[in-house]
């Protein structure tokens, strides 16, 4: 849990507009919305460098959460614009380390880390990320770091 | 607008747990919510009265919501335990009219009329009701009423 | 449920990203979602038009949804870059009676109208919809029409 | 990652029915809806040991998560009748740590561990668990153990 957070300005960022309804009773956005956040994101970054799911998909490919790591060190709220950081730290032979970070006027609110496994389009049986989705990928900056002290 | 909701006793309903998440910054359940919920509340009727979407999906039949009108007179709010009252007030030749309300300590908070169209499974073109399904929705009250005066 | 859509060229629209989560076992965003896109739209156009709800609930004042109708002519999809078109038809003394239209690519797939109420943001009891509200908002186009015939 | 489930058969458990739209087009549950349902199990378990939330908002305490873990095995379908089990594996000064699995016919396909911090209702800062709610938890089993061997 004594983790911290460091977004690079260079970290490519989705733009986000908090909805109304994602907002709960604590007038903050509740914590089960933020998985939806990342994926959004990662669509967006896959779409950005090139590799989307649309050509995953084409490629017979699709892609898969099978790990999550979550801290909350704050709050988005609505009707914040936010931005969700990602970058990809890991592309092994058949999965995908991504990490993000939810930022609010560029302070970073939560971070995370999801394994991705790729997977048949078909059969979800595992396979290798395709070549070019990996040299896409290139190798981003953990956006985690273990605190120091504590 | 001018409509006002009367549930009979005998009316089947499914009880429903609000769930945290579904309250929003007012304290009571988004609006966006109610949808969710009768369709919910609409899955569970079928399967109650002998004629479940799987047993459609069996006879190559799906159903899907084309008009909905809802009337809000008050608010669910978390953490009730709440029902929604489910009642077929018309079953055509390929479509379904299907009256919600929801309740609150037994006070309707809310209703509703869906129309559903039966559709073949794989082309989503419109099809008739299966007369299973039909004979078992018989004919049941309308839950709302276009109110008195006015 | 005989409507026709009709969204002149220069109607209000806000872009919308479908997000992946939103798209069921059917392959098309679920029918529960569009009340929250209508949301996020009117939201989008109260802050376009100059009369934000932050601005509302600064002069005590807050909105709530007391009667939706919708019809579905087709579908959004994933990853669909859709439209939320807004159009105000009607201001009464505490009420405003707002058009909606979700199009893809140009095409109405599905139409709406929504009366909101305007409430005190403390008590939720009705008050008067505040003068600049009301200039702002002007007198929209219906979006919906009877359809001839039939 | 190198993570295996194991609940004991007296572990607590809350009945879970699958939303309809929470399956998407993958014809899984969003992985995004998970934490969701471990909301809705951990305020149902607070319940049902007799500390429930409302009891915590009556002493002026609330909960917040602050950090998650999560790894899918596999997933939920709809229409499941699915359990999400509940083991509250260590209580700290200020914080409680939480193992959850979600169960398909018994056999766990998710499972996670959550760390709530307790929280002053209106000020959000740290505040130690309560002696009831302490009391109340006792120490449960683990449900999640570093998977020999690999």
């Amino acid at each position: 849990m004594a983790i911290a957070v460091h977004v690079p300005d260079d970290t490519w960022r989705m733009p986000l507009t908090v909805r109304y309804y994602e907002a709960d009773q604590q007038n903050v956005v509740f914590h089960g919305w933020y998985l939806n956040y990342f994926d959004e994101a990662f669509t967006a970054y896959a779409e950005a460098i090139g590799y989307s799911i649309q050509r995953a998909h084409a490629d017979g490919a699709d892609w898969m959460v099978v790990h999550s790591e979550i801290e909350w060190h704050g709050s988005l709220r609505w009707p914040d614009a936010a931005e969700i950081a990602v970058s990809a730290v890991h592309v092994g032979n058949s999965s995908m380390t991504i990490d993000f970070a939810a930022l609010r006027d560029g302070e970073a609110v939560c971070s995370a880390r999801n394994v991705y496994v790729m997977v048949d389009a078909e059969e979800y049986t595992r396979i290798e990320v395709p070549q070019a989705l990996r040299e896409a990928l290139g190798r981003g900056q953990s956006l985690r770091r273990p605190r120091a002290g504590r």
